[in-house]
């Protein structure tokens, strides 16, 4: 069953480059994406270097210089081709990565049927978890990359229906009570070790709301002024305003009184009561102060999100991405996984209409600086 | 009593200054340090700006150009000068600057003996304890200006006296059990809103030491390879060690096979048996790490805080600044003193020898970007 | 005839396409370089923009969306992609940007057969003589890309008999009298603006070397601790020196006792009896002033190139690219084309192994900032 | 006669100090401006360093640090304070800077009076001129310093009579014939080595103005949208323009239909009838362009410089600062003090308002980047 889901994966990842040119591949549109022949290779490395390499007896690296290609940050496995300079790798060709997929795809299907034991299928999975995490990040960047394109390419025709979903349900509060709660993975099924170490905490009394926040919410705060106000903004959320002089989300343009956003599918009017992606942490808090609310702790979503629906946007919560209680790094490369970024990061949970199908769970803890918007990333409002 | 207070604050800013040249007043050493002259003038404008503009009738501001000179981040009241022009202030003069706190402590005087009533003595304790904190930054600015100096002028004789604590206790742990503790301020006495809505929190067992680390402790981390190994460092961290070139803490300096540190009093070998100060939470959480051990959490600490001496350094903890539940940020110029700061800094609790005298307390929250080392902030471990 | 050297000329370009893979075409790997792809564009938006749009009645244009794509630096012209931009052009596709020069090739045949005079001549003179500019930054850009890739791709098999000229000769020198000489161009045939303009210069008595500088003589410069010896730098280039850490010529390595140097065909050892390339000007000046000797000025090296073979190097005069007495900027966008570079730009005399046949002549002025280096820029030194 | 031109020059430096205050001597503005403390120390040290520690036998160094301290570009005489580290000189106190000044006049005279021949007498010459070049850049960066201030302080009452002189005589034109000419200093007084080796050079006709140009000429170019109009300036110019938002002259503003300049007076209404000043290169030529006209080369400037008034704003030139034939730097530190600038900067002939009296010649060569507008420098046309 795991080959099944890993062959499955792999073919997923490829089915995202479709519409794609062979000129669609290179180009690295800001440092903290990536470009889809690295992504391509990355994915494949991980396998090869963290099982094949590993565990395969006499296994023959497809090439010797992916691995310092296709890195990515393990300092572990030594030197790596610096992030910034991603972009400038027209060798090997899409062919070859191709060809490197191939040959490490049929390489773990021997060493599984070989090795079809408990260990095997666990390595598998971290695998597989890490490609499909790089899935969302495949269709985020290539967003941001044909956004910047001079002609907003289009990724594919139709495209916005991957991603504009509609959540015009009544709004509604879910209140959950005061008390101890557990908090954490437990129990059967992948998961990362930062959700490792279930625990108790203590939440006070709290609502929280049953959907996500919707455009036309998010344009009456525009027209209140949001983003002329400093008083609604953390100091360093004002700064980033004034800096880049932000008016609006990103992918988000005003023209001859209408809103417009750049989706998959190109330049399409708003739907206002589609749900709000691609804001930051800066603008989410602001627009909860603005609504005399707050957003939720990571903790509260947790507990709460069995009473809702979840998924469409990964949420920001006003928790920090720290380690839970007992945390631990593992030894070795893969202990570089999660616990490096517990610095400066908030925590998002949820998903979003990129995640890939059952990656994630309401234990699921994501985490990004507060200033970028290029994910699905959204907001559900507490108080 | 409390203008006597008053009176022993604003007389304990003065005597800062007296080992000072009148040209020392003036320069911006950093951007996140400021003049003393400024801060002189910014305490003085605090006071005149919340009291005695807004209920003393008929009062006559000093001049009106101060507000826009002496104002630092408060939106509300206006235009000011922008932060990184603090060092241009050649004028007003010293000797203006001593006269506007003279005045403006004359009319306070006048206004407390006209309204010695419990609202009067609330705002005198806030503009006190602003300018409590305000003393801690002249110590650690004027260290900074001083060091930088091409000749690492000494702040005044024996200056080191004021810093350089002993701790040499034999280690030991203290364990605090699993249970529901109260955290937060409540009670009488001042307090900050950030440390208001005392509420309760869940903790795991813990252990913390009764001592913070040292000297040599550190010495053994550095001579271990601290700086050099990417696996004790939180990924940030070892961004900012290979930027930076990092190889000890601010101060310090190595040659002729000896460590030596810049003091308040001029250069000195360092004590191995002091107590380390001058860290940054990325080399607190690296060393840390090198011990197998980690931080405690704010909470922890708090909870342990009966059981230890603190106040010699800060203490790094492993939270991040963020709001307590049903914490709201005061409206008008006030709310912006504390609230908007909670992002992307993190909790150091306790106090330092550069802290006032009465002015922290075990629920009191400090807070800095995790790459700050100006301030006398050290390390306590937890496991 | 000269519809043939049109051909000659695009065909040319095209050829040098051959060794590219398609991923190679779109990468900017700095900010004064282009990618193929953009110059193939451009080179055909310059007859477009300036022959059959103008002057072709009832001509369609290819793709309006070009013009902004392919537009260099005319502001005559209106808006246009940033020059920091080119490389995310992943669309249009190099199949596009071929069918887009065959478009272009077939109406400039349709219009010169309509309009075979001086006029429609001179202005595909205009043309070719852009394109073949182009040629050369072609060769320079994509040198510059295949050596920033990690493993510093070939351009193509033995590429480095396409630049390393050996000139080992015997050095002489040529002496030039006293007295009045005329400098610029006049006669027949094409030439740029910048060149127009005959006057009378004065020259005092000099000597020109009859060879070019050659790796061997600049070794020993190396050797000497040229490049740690501030005496022998002007003040920017000992600052770009320590900023940048220079320690040899651009496309040089050190290792085993031996130096290598970076090739269109790969990495080759250095024949010491070759020319010297790829320096910039404060290398030049340094290694002249080394030699006790000087830089010719642009005067000097016109008047003197009767007498020496050139055209292997471009060589750096120390003459600053300015006007000639009577120089004047054309009307509209070909105005732009020279004279707007006329400060803080050095000029370069003679031609390199990448100038197109028949491209220069000695009055041709071409010019670069100081501190470049990917041309094939060498010395000839004068005293 | 020295003796007498030392004190004199000597006196005339403190007395520029006498509008300042203690705390005005030590910010630093910008990284191309002095403190004043530093330019009082630095011409200082020069006397000291390049008279009395070379050759008056015994001679005690005032103080040892102040070599690294005042050393303004000397590579040859050792380390130094950094540039961009000269506003952290709170100590030494301007107190002590002055009874340098006075240790080192002393014994000035005392060697004086011991070798007053002329090898003495030229070394003082350089001495004095070189404190007379920092006299002009004291009250360039004074009035910089002043601006800068919050509230643009000014430097003494009535201080724009210094500066804002009037042109009012009616425009004419020179005219200069084609031929041969004589460039370069010779004869007996002071000069520097740029302006050595006089040389012939030949002059094609042209015409230059009689006057400078005025402020009412460079409204009219504003007016007309100069800076708006991308075909009037060189492509730096533009960026420069574009980058900055330049709208106007340095010190200029624009309010409530009116012109209004800094001056050295404070805030004024422009006289349009007086010079214009404090403008760069770019602007200058700009403006020429505008006209129809040119700025004239050195040479022009210098031979007809006798059939006009000069002296009231440096006059930018179209000549790059590049050697003369036969120039050649000096040994040892002296060497260092004009050829090692000789790139990337223009030639200003003439002279300022604020250029000390007798500095000055029509052989002077100034230079400056381009981009710099700090200095008294305006426009003459030629034609």
């Amino acid at each position: 069953m795991s080959l099944e889901h890993f062959f499955l994966t792999r073919k997923r990842t490829e089915d995202f480059c479709k519409p794609l040119s062979v000129e669609d591949y290179t180009p690295q549109i800001a440092l903290h994406a990536s470009p889809m022949k690295w992504q391509l290779g990355h994915t494949t490395w991980f396998f090869e270097t963290f099982i094949l390499n590993k565990y395969q007896k006499d296994y023959k690296i497809f090439n010797k210089s992916f691995s310092f290609l296709f890195n990515s940050y393990y300092n572990n496995i030594g030197d790596r081709l610096s992030r910034d300079n991603r972009g400038v790798l027209t060798r090997p060709s899409v062919e070859d990565v191709y060809a490197y997929r191939k040959y490490v795809d049929d390489e773990i299907e021997l060493f599984f049927n070989q090795n079809d034991d408990d260990e095997t299928n666990a390595l598998l999975e971290i695998g597989i978890n890490h490609e499909e995490q790089h899935q969302e990040l495949m269709i985020t960047d290539l967003k941001l990359l044909f956004f910047n394109h001079p002609f907003k390419t289009q990724y594919k025709p139709n495209g916005s229906l991957l991603e504009d979903s509609i959540d015009n349900e009544e709004s509604k509060w879910i209140t959950i009570e005061e008390g101890i709660y557990n908090i954490g993975f437990k129990g059967k099924g992948f998961s990362y070790d930062n959700e490792h170490g279930q625990h108790k905490v203590y939440l006070q009394q709290f609502q929280i709301g049953k959907n996500y926040v919707t455009n036309d919410e998010y344009i009456a705060f525009i027209n209140d002024g949001g983003y002329n106000r400093f008083e609604l903004w953390l100091d360093e959320g004002w700064s980033w305003v004034k800096e880049n002089n932000i008016k609006h989300p990103l992918y988000w343009d005003y023209k001859d009184n209408k809103w417009y956003q750049f989706t998959l599918g190109g330049v399409e009017i708003i739907n206002p009561k589609s749900i709000l992606g691609h804001i930051n942490f800066y603008e989410a808090e602001a627009f909860a102060r603005w609504k005399g609310m707050r957003l939720p702790t990571e903790f509260e979503w947790e507990i709460a999100s069995k009473h809702f629906n979840w998924g469409k946007r990964w949420e920001w919560t006003n928790s920090a991405y720290l380690p839970y209680p007992g945390f631990k790094t593992a030894d070795g490369a893969l202990g570089e996984y999660n616990g490096k970024f517990m610095i400066n990061t908030m925590v998002l949970r949820g998903g979003s209409v990129a995640t890939s199908p059952n990656h994630s769970r309401n234990t699921y803890r994501n985490f990004f600086h507060p200033h970028y918007r290029w994910q699905y990333s959204g907001i559900r409002l507490a108080k």
